[in-house]
């Protein structure tokens, strides 16, 4: 394959990136997603793809019995991972290569894997064949649908057979076979969801157990049977290309597979489009109606054209223009769509833990904030009657706490006034505290009043000394052993609840109620000075005090010494002056930069420390030995714009978050830019070969507030009760931006510039505007603002 | 390779079998096992392995996160599934190949697998090399012990490179490395056990999470990382053997692997031998003491002997010479380790089923009686207040009830007098019955009260009718839907309760307890009564009547229409006259015998029965789908000896549940005739393409009634309280059998043939004896007798 100076190339308004090469980013994958499904698949053809039921699962497997999970970072492919294939086999020389790349694995002429918003595609050429192929989802069912197009560029006749391999895997112990369905033209592989108890058989008896894999053309052969597919030849070189056809074999409890096989003779220059549909059904019926729905070329333009309109309804509110064009294609195409995405499907969860819930709607104020009103009253008409709020917010009828959610972290009522803080601010509808919620638990409040419950809730459960408990754990590290004895307190919890508490306070000033807004102003003072009495460090603030009264995060640990989180959160909660913070900033530069950005803690962890627990074990080996947490760094971001003058700190942050755009990194991280993962990599001093890298995981609370610090912090654009604070912190390296904001129904264009002026300065058709706000804004308004901010 | 008569060689005493091809049973296993672990590897080099920690754990994985699961049949082999291999790579030509067979899969020249009682080993050769490999066990220790050998055979001075690939797999999400260790001379890969409670971190604090594989002798270069090792290349031809030496890479959050290479000039003829070691570890000083002890040739060899000396200790107490080699060869090596496996390990679960662990130490009366006395007391100290089983013995402390055992069976009486007539019959330790058993509930009774408290509950547990409640589950058949409404009673268990019944009434009469024999004697008529007014159908026994009244296994019902089980038990408790066994053997004869033993039940379901539950679900596109069970299997023979006069039918029955002898047999089972599986495939008209198929499940309490049918059945070699009685049933084509048989501490030489007497005569030292039994038995002694039987 040519050498390419450059493996990635975005398109020209940057909402489609194309890789040039399947090797030097194995891992690359786009996705795809609606409201029932999700599929990430890599750019040499391997996929993961769950659906809801309501539970998440699948209908593409692993070989064996896999386990069920939550969803992991840093997913390992193999041969035999499940994917989406197709291999061309020229009938006379017996050449075989597989589109995308594998199973075979061949060096290709010409490689180009394109993930858009609404589709992921590839164009491979090997052997004088062009193999384009195309993946779409329909936006209100669950099925891939797949464009197979094959095209003779060779110069002369050639006699081809091309055969999609679309394995299934092990569907089940308790049964499983599938075999060829003459009237739908497909593979069916059936199974049932294994179930021991009889009441299992009535919650599952509903379940689509099927797979099915079917063709708009009948195909000249077919194989469902993964052994006679593989044979002694191996994926790589299946015994079943091997013969004059597939074997047209069944499997009877062996493993399912479809593969189906067209024979061609093709002029120069001909080509043969093929569309397949592969997906999960409950029965023949279904599958039957799915195929008028959407197995024909018609039926695949229009479903194509919804699900652009779909992915369109989540384009966000904010277009910029900056001298960084990767960050714009970022901003403008791939960030509002990764924030859309959580707020819309809620990571394919049933059970959101409460933060991820809150947070995730957070961002969705930038795109539907009616989405985001729903949530918070779904998310208090779970409080318990305590006023704290539940590890998960259940979504699902019969859905249950499951994994990480069954441990008891005290952190979640912190992120209710931390997340309406965006909700009020882009909408001004204070309203939504007036609403009254029951709950499960039969008792009924106001909004206001649930959020009030909950803040005293946090104030209530702090120790003799006022710090905040941990119990077995707050957020973002799993330090499940620093409290699990009731007495081990949090530092990160402990400043996080003075800033809730101080949000808290200032909406009920707004709603009249000083009295509340005193008591609350009075736990977060409590709070900020217990933290400063108890956890400074001199230097920086400790991360928590074990149950048997040891201080942790501090200067004389050797391992674990320095912690972000604290660090932002007594900024953003008052508890560090401004003396304290031109300490810790000089520090978390020092210990926790990397080229990959903010590190969660330093140094990393080499053994257990019992009186932490997880984390530290976690960490011993593991892919996040003081990770580059990105929800972390991008609070600490957050915290840097709302201190103002931090601006190039914060941007250098900010822009860290984002892979590339260098080759460089691309290949570092092994992700292409289309989205910001949980994490990246640390323990970037340890371990630099592996330092950087993605985990390739799209689930995180990360995007809502970068988007966040896009508009309200960089752009400066956020909203209050009556209009938009214009207050723009643009790197000192630009010169000037442009911006399109909405807000509130109404079109902001902004010409952001530096200029010769003491501060924020905003003209309005040639006028300067008494203050750098709008207000009296109104829907369906247009506004042209020229902005200028001090050199 | 060449085309060979015969695909599987026994060795002249049968104790070993070779097969010469890697690909008509690609399957074909071995297994060996200690007290702490199992290995099943199969001919091509797949393995696996699982040892006990308490729990069973695994230290060589998929590249993908498992499910845990009780232990499956019909295992699914794929390019990384674990396996033990070694690559050979020509340094001149760039020739690879690997053995066993796996993961390259060229055609060798020559190849044997050669499954041993004590070790597993390979002979393959290409390309000039031959390799030959060695995997034996410890005694006490958890590792394999792996020779490795290669020759020159070429004739010509090769320069080659010999690198076992070892792969350990996906170890933990939590955190997984690995990398070399000098001092240790090997590969060393760490994990953590994922936790997510506090509570849990205690639990899983000492669990071997390392897995490490050391060389004697210092390879010249290694790879601890899967990926490095793999490459573009693919498992087939890695990248890792591309390059002149492993890149001695570490895995970080990467799936570790074990490769190590030599390279190696060989002159004509020359050979080198390697020593390895693969297991899991709790740490590195671990490590080293199993490298002290083992790691070296001496070792190896005493261990050898070790192992081969644990193992004699399991060959039971039968030896004949028949007319059928293979039938010999099996009876007197493989059919006892395997009832001494399962004697031994208890199926290496903390939890077995109560009926599984009861029959599994059945057979352990004719090699350990004092291990199944021990078991007998285990058992009933876990007696629940009301006289009931609990549905699994715990073995270990902190065992909990898993899977299948949490669902309520109530069947696990029965098991006890059925077990129990075995014991007494080898030892007639009457004694065991005034045993005092102090219950974990507290209450005390003798072993004596407790069978009958066990034989009280069965009686009590019937309905109106007088018919045995099913709850969700009685044995063999997971019908959970039968009677899990409260109501439904299940025909085989009538019956089966009759029979316990009846064989502990004859206990109590041995006891001069005639009250209670009349009881339980009273209460098995009562049942039986109950089975012939309710259940018979005419030619058959009824399996059960549904809650909703919904009589099933009778002549109407289209599917599962008749069941070999109640049948069974009607011959064993009386309940079937003769008139009505002579139409019972016909109808069983012409529905469920098939060439590879006979099935459970037909027709096979293809579609789910609500009324009856999860076998009728299990059976669509199952391998159970009306499976020949040969623990179903083997009671009806035993149900034929009982009866006496039916010899031919059952020998015939018997046989067929072991592999082979010819070579189509041995193909379509797809395994070694080394262990009875737990199933071959039914559904022998529906399905002929899979029918017979081995599970390659050997945990089986087949294997205790197959070795009690040729012991007291064919051979009629059965105890009682006094002596031994001397009752062949010899099937009419043979002339004679020679049979050495322990017992009570004497050894007894039989020389049993036709002639023409009216009923079975024994001759010692010219003597007859007044009657076919021998009395006095003095434990050291040697008997000589001869057996006359009728023609």
């Amino acid at each position: 394959m040519r050498k390419e100076a450059t493996i990635l190339r975005p398109t020209h308004n940057g909402d489609r990136y194309e890789l040039t090469s399947p090797t030097v980013m194995p891992k690359a994958a786009g996705f795809l997603w609606n409201q029932k499904m999700m599929v990430q698949i890599t750019c040499r053809g391997y996929a993961t793809a769950q659906f809801m039921q309501p539970e998440p699962a699948k209908y593409a497997h692993a070989p064996n019995l896999e386990a069920k999970t939550f969803m992991q970072p840093e997913p390992n492919y193999y041969a035999h991972h499940p994917g989406r294939f197709v291999y061309i086999k020229d009938e006379e020389s017996g050449h075989l290569f597989s589109a995308p790349h594998e199973p075979v694995r061949t060096v290709p002429d010409r490689f180009v894997f394109s993930t858009g918003k609404s589709d992921v595609a590839w164009a491979v050429e090997s052997n004088g064949i062009r193999v384009e192929m195309v993946m779409g989802l329909p936006t209100h069912d669950v099925a891939e649908l797949w464009t197979i197009k094959v095209t003779n560029v060779s110069g002369r006749p050639r006699r081809i057979s091309v055969t999609p391999y679309f394995p299934i895997g092990y569907k089940s112990w308790m049964n499983q076979s599938a075999e060829w369905n003459e009237e739908l033209v497909g593979i069916v592989a059936s199974s049932v969801t294994p179930y021991q108890k009889a009441a299992e058989y009535f919650k599952n008896k509903y379940l689509k157990d099927k797979t099915y894999f079917i063709c708009e053309t009948t195909p000249d052969s077919w194989e469902a049977n993964q052994q006679n597919f593989e044979g002694e030849g191996g994926l790589h070189n299946p015994s079943g290309l091997q013969e004059p056809q597939l074997s047209c074999g069944d499997a009877r409890y062996e493993t399912p597979t479809a593969a189906v096989q067209y024979r061609l003779a093709l002029k120069a220059g001909d080509e043969r489009e093929y569309r397949f549909m592969f997906g999960p059904a409950y029965d023949e019926a279904e599958i039957r109606t799915m195929r008028t729905r959407y197995l024909s070329k018609q039926a695949f333009i229009r479903t194509a054209d919804e699900y652009a309109s779909y992915m369109a309804r989540g384009q966000g509110c904010l277009r910029i223009e900056t001298p960084d064009k990767d960050l714009d294609n970022f901003v403008n195409n791939w960030l509002p769509r990764q924030v859309y995405y959580h707020g819309d499907v809620n990571r394919l969860t049933t059970d959101p833990q409460t933060r991820n819930y809150l947070q995730d709607n957070m961002g969705m104020n930038f795109i539907k904030p009616e989405v985001t009103r729903k949530a918070f009253i779904t998310a208090v008409s779970q409080q318990e009657e305590s006023g704290a709020m539940p590890d998960g917010i259940l979504l699902a009828e019969g859905a249950e706490l499951k994994y990480i959610n069954q441990i008891p972290h005290t952190d979640h009522c912190v992120w209710l006034p931390v997340t309406l803080e965006v909700y009020l601010a882009e909408t001004g509808d204070y309203g939504l505290l007036q609403e009254k919620v029951r709950s499960s638990n039969g008792d009924e409040f106001t909004v206001f009043e649930r959020f009030s419950r909950a803040m005293d809730w946090l104030l209530r459960l702090r120790d003799e000394r006022g710090l905040s408990y941990i119990a077995q754990g707050d957020w973002c590290d799993p330090m499940n052993m620093v409290g699990y004895k009731g007495r081990g307190v949090s530092g990160w919890l402990t400043l996080a609840t003075a800033f809730a508490a101080n949000l808290w306070a200032n909406v009920c000033e707004h709603e009249g109620r000083t009295d509340l807004a005193q008591r609350y102003r009075a736990g977060a003072a409590a709070c900020n000075e217990a933290a400063n009495k108890h956890l400074w460090d001199g230097d920086w603030f400790a991360r928590g005090i074990t149950d048997d009264n040891v201080t942790f995060g501090i200067k004389k640990d050797p391992e674990g010494r320095i912690w972000l989180n604290p660090q932002t959160f007594a900024i953003l909660s008052g508890a560090a002056g401004k003396e304290q913070i031109s300490r810790i900033l000089p520090q978390v530069d020092e210990h926790l930069n990397t080229p990959y950005g903010i590190q969660m803690f330093a140094p990393p962890f080499t053994k257990m420390r019992e009186d932490i627990g997880r984390v530290t074990q976690k960490a011993i080996g593991s892919a996040e030995n003081a990770a580059v947490y990105n929800h972390a760094g991008v609070f600490f971001v957050h915290s840097l714009y709302s201190l103002g003058g931090e601006q190039d700190r914060a941007y250098t942050l900010l822009r860290q978050l984002i892979p590339g755009p260098s080759d460089a990194d691309y290949r570092q991280r092994g992700q292409l830019p289309i989205y910001i993962p949980n994490y990246y990599r640390g323990a970037w001093k340890e371990f630099p070969r592996t330092a950087g890298r993605s985990s390739q995981l799209f689930n995180t609370g990360t995007v809502s507030w970068v988007y966040r610090c896009f508009i309200e912090g960089l752009c400066g654009l956020r909203g209050d009760d009556k209009g938009l604070t214009v207050k723009p912190q643009l790197p000192s390296a630009w010169n000037s931006i442009r911006v399109t904001r909405q807000f509130r129904g109404a079109t902001f264009h902004l010409d952001i510039r530096r200029a010769d002026v003491d501060q924020v300065t905003v003209r309005q058709g040639g006028q300067t505007l008494p203050e750098a706000r709008i207000t009296n804004i109104r829907a369906g308004q247009t506004y042209q603002l020229a902005v200028l901010v001090p050199q």
